[in-house]
C-alpha cells in the first residue's frame, strides 16, 4: 500500500452520485480540499443509470402518446408513423453520457481530486482504493448508495429477464412484457415500453400501485394505466419464473391461486438495496442496520466521528435529491454550520410517467392521524382551463391542512406536469404557510398550478372553479 | 323603463370575464343576494377569446415543434405529417364553449342571476340593462374589461386584416404574415402560425420583445424565435397598410427609412383599451382616468362609494389573474372582510409560446434602483438534466434578491414550462423569504424547477451544478 501522493485530504467522499458529487463541491466551496473516488461513471446510479437516462425516455413515450393520442385534436395526423427505440436508447446514453462529463468538469472547476477506482475504507480516517493506494481524509463520507434488488429464482442476463441497469441499454421493444414490481421504476418503464408498442402487464404484491403513496393518487394513476392498456395486477405475488429460447413464463399467485402469464421479456423493479456490504465498514468499527443501511445522527455522522454516510446508504427514501440535501447538510454539519437537520417529511417524491405523479408531506390518513379532523381539498384537472387546453385533463391536485390554523401539511398529485408543481408546497413546508398565504398568493392565469389555489380554496370550503 | 322582477341585489356584476364572474361567486359564497349582466358569452375576453382559446392553439403548436424538431431525437419519425389548422381552431373553439358552460354551471350552483343585456350605470345604485329594464344592487361592480385598439388607417376586415378576435375564428395560415406588435398577444400567435407554416415577420416599436420584461429575457426569446425562422423585427414603427385582392403590404419605418413588406395577412396586436366608454359613468359620477381607466382606491371603490372597478376597466396590468384577485378583494371589502390590499408588485406576466416567459416581481433594473446592489443568479436549462432529457433546453431562469438579508424580490424565466415555475417565488413573495429558504426546500430531481434553486444557489455564489 501506498499513500495518495496528494496527502491528506480534509474530505474524502465514497461514491459520486447525486449525494457525493454534490456533498464534495459544498466542501470545496467551504474551502475544504476534497477528494472522491468513483469505481464506475461520476455522477452515479442517478445520473447514468437512474433518474436521467429514464427520464429520456419518459419525455420520448410521453411525444408518442401525445401525438398518437392527441394529435388529431391538434389538427396533427401523420400517414407513417416510425417508432425507433434504439434511437430513443441513443438520446438517453448521450444524455447520460453529457451529465456524466458535466460532473466532471464541476470537479475541475471545484478543484475536487477525482481518484478513479473501488474505495473501501481501512481504518477511521483513511479508504483503499482498489486495495492499493490509500486515502487519507480528516473526514470520510460515504456516498455509496444503493443497487437493484433482484429476489432469488429472478436470473438476469439482460435478455429475457433485465433489471432498469439493463433496460437501459437495451435497444429492443418486447411485443409483450411483464413487470414485477408497481413502484416508480416499474411504472416508469411500463408506461416507456407500452407507448413504444409493448403489451405490459404490471404485478405488484401490495393492494395498491406505488404503495406508501396516498391511495387516492394511486387508484387514479392506476384508471389512467388502464385506459392506456396497461394491465396492473395488484395483490399479486410473483413466484418464480422460466424462459427458454421462445419466451418466459412467470409465475404469480393471487389469493393462493397460481397463473403463468407467458410474455417476452420480464423486467425485475422489485426494491433497492444499500450498497454497504463490501465497503470495509466493520474495519473502521461503523454500524449498519438490519436492513444493511449505515446508522447515521440527525447530522448524518456514522457510529464513527470521522465518518459521515448520507443518501441510499444511509437508508431513508432512496431518492437522489435527498441524498443531495443530506449530502449539503453532511459537510455543513462537518464545517460547523449552524444550519437545521434534513426534514424528512418534507422530500418530495415523484414520478414521470404520463400522468405524473408527484406528492410532498403527509398523506391524508397519517394527517388525520396526528391532526384528527384535516381539512382536505381537491381540484380535478378536469376543470382547469389550461388542462382542457392542452388536452391533459387526467388528475387532481389535493392539498391537506391542519384544522386549526390550516397550515398545509401535504400535497398530492396526479396530472400532467405535476412534479413541477411541488416546489410551492415545498416553500409552503419550509416555512409552515397556511391555506390563508397560498390564498393570497396571485396564480397565474391559465396555468395548471391554478390547481394549488383551486384545491387549497377548496380546503377551506371556497372553490371558485368547481 | 321597468325595475328587474327579482327586486334589489346586494351585488350587481357588470361583465363576466375572469374578474366578473370569480367576484360574483365569492360574494355568492359571503352570502350576498349577486346578478351578473352579460351581453356577450359568459366567461369574457379571457375564457372566449383570449386566454383560454390561444393556449389551445399554443398546445398544438408545441406539439407540432416537439414532433418536427425533436421528434427524431425520441426515435419518432412520420412519412406524410399533415397539420390542419381548421381542426385546431375547432378544438380551440370547443375548449372555449365547454369552459364557457362551465361558468354557467358555476352561476346556476351560486345562485347568481345571469342577466343577459348590455349593462350601462343608470345611477350609483342601478344598472340599465339594454336600456330596457333596470337592475337595482345596493353595490355595483364593473367588470367589463378592454378590447383591442387599432390605430387609425388599420381597417379589420376579418380576412386580410385580423385582430387576435377574428384569428381565433380564421380557419386559414396565410403565407406569409405580418403580425404589428411584440407583445403577448402578438408573440404567441406568431409562435402558433409559424409552427403551423406560416413565415412570420414581427414589427415592434419598442427596442426589445415584450416591452416591460427584463432585456434578459426579452433577449434569450428572441434569440429562439429567430432560431425558428421567425423574423423580429424592432425599432421599426408601423407606418401604414393596404391591401387588395392580392396581398397586402405593410408600410414600416426604422431609423427614418421606410419599406414595404407585402404579405398576405396582417395581425393587430399592438394594444388594448378599456371598455369605459359606453357605460354610463358619467351619469353616476363615475372618475375616468385620461386614457379611461375608471379609478379606483386600494379598496377598488371607484369615486363613487357604491359603485366598485376590476380588472382590465381598472387600469394596471391586463391580466385574467389580476382581474379575478381583484373580484375577490373587492368583494371582500365590501364584505367588511379585514385583508390585505392587492400586492400589484407580485402579480406573475407569462407568455405561453415556446420556450415560455414567465416573470414576476421586479425587473433587475427595478432592483438596483431599489436596493442598489441587488443579488442576482442565474442558471442556464443547458446545465439541468431534466432539460437535456426532455431536449428542451433554451432559456433560464434568473432569480433577484435584496442584498442585506437576501429577500427574493423577482424571477425571470425563459423556458420550457416556465409558466409553472412562477409559483414558488410567488408564494416568496406573499411571504418575504429569503434566498436561504428556497435553498432549505427540497426541490425534486430531476424537474426543470431546480433552476430556481440552482439560480438562487447561484445568487448566494454558491451555485451546485453551474
Amino acid at each position: 500500500m501506498v499513500l495518495s501522493s496528494a496527502g491528506r485530504f480534509d474530505l474524502v467522499v465514497v461514491g459520486t452520485g447525486p449525494g457525493g458529487y454534490v456533498a464534495a463541491i459544498r466542501a470545496a466551496q467551504l474551502g475544504m480540499r476534497v477528494a472522491v473516488i468513483e469505481e464506475d461513471r461520476p455522477g452515479g446510479v442517478c445520473l447514468n443509470w437512474g433518474c436521467i437516462p429514464t427520464k429520456a425516455l419518459l419525455s420520448g413515450a410521453a411525444l408518442v402518446e401525445d401525438l398518437t393520442r392527441h394529435g388529431e385534436t391538434f389538427g396533427i395526423t401523420t400517414a407513417g408513423l416510425v417508432l425507433d427505440y434504439g434511437k430513443l436508447i441513443d438520446h438517453s446514453r448521450k444524455t447520460a453520457d453529457r451529465l456524466c462529463k458535466g460532473v466532471q468538469g464541476l470537479f475541475k472547476k471545484n478543484q475536487i481530486e477525482l481518484i478513479p477506482g473501488r474505495g473501501r475504507l481501512a481504518g477511521p480516517t483513511s479508504v483503499s482504493v482498489n486495495e492499493e493506494a490509500l486515502v487519507e481524509g480528516a473526514q470520510i463520507l460515504l456516498a455509496t448508495g444503493s443497487t437493484e434488488w433482484v429476489p432469488p429464482g429472478i436470473d438476469v442476463d439482460g435478455e429475457r429477464v433485465l433489471t432498469s441497469r439493463e433496460a437501459l441499454e437495451s435497444k429492443r421493444v418486447p411485443a409483450r412484457l411483464v413487470v414485477i414490481g408497481a413502484g416508480a421504476v416499474g411504472i416508469e418503464f411500463a408506461y416507456v415500453y407500452a407507448m413504444y408498442g409493448a403489451q405490459v402487464t404490471i404485478v405488484e404484491m401490495a393492494d395498491q400501485m406505488l404503495p406508501g403513496a396516498d391511495p387516492d393518487v394511486a387508484q387514479a394513476l392506476q384508471r389512467e394505466f388502464r385506459r392506456k392498456n396497461i394491465e396492473v395486477r395488484l395483490g399479486t405475488r410473483f413466484e418464480e419464473l422460466k424462459h427458454d429460447g421462445s419466451g418466459v413464463n412467470v409465475t404469480v399467485s393471487q389469493d393462493g391461486t397460481t397463473e403463468e402469464l407467458a410474455c417476452d421479456q420480464v423486467l425485475a423493479a422489485i426494491g433497492r438495496r444499500a450498497l454497504s456490504d463490501d465497503l470495509g465498514l466493520e474495519k473502521a468499527g461503523v454500524q449498519v442496520d438490519a436492513k444493511g443501511f449505515i446508522r447515521v445522527d440527525d447530522t448524518l455522522r456514522s457510529s464513527v466521528a470521522t465518518v459521515s454516510a448520507i443518501g441510499d446508504v444511509a437508508g431513508g427514501p432512496l431518492l437522489a435529491h435527498k441524498a443531495s440535501e443530506e449530502g449539503i447538510a453532511a459537510v455543513e454539519f462537518l464545517a460547523g454550520i449552524d444550519r437545521p437537520a434534513i426534514d424528512h417529511a418534507a422530500i418530495p417524491a415523484c414520478i414521470y410517467c404520463e400522468p405524473q405523479v408527484a406528492w410532498i408531506g403527509m398523506t391524508e390518513a397519517q394527517a388525520r392521524e396526528t391532526y384528527g379532523d384535516v381539512k382536505v381539498g381537491k381540484f380535478p384537472f378536469t376543470a382547469s382551463g389550461k388542462a382542457i387546453a392542452a388536452a391533459h385533463t387526467a388528475g387532481f391536485v389535493k392539498i391537506l391542512a391542519e384544522p386549526t390554523y390550516g397550515q398545509i401539511v401535504g400535497a398530492h398529485l396526479v396530472g400532467h406536469g405535476a412534479t413541477e408543481l411541488l416546489p410551492e408546497i415545498g416553500l409552503a413546508l419550509t416555512l409552515e404557510a397556511t391555506t390563508a398565504e397560498i390564498i393570497g398568493t396571485t396564480h397565474a392565469h391559465p396555468t395548471l398550478s391554478e390547481a394549488l389555489l383551486e384545491a387549497t380554496l377548496a380546503a377551506e370550503g371556497r372553490a371558485i372553479n368547481f
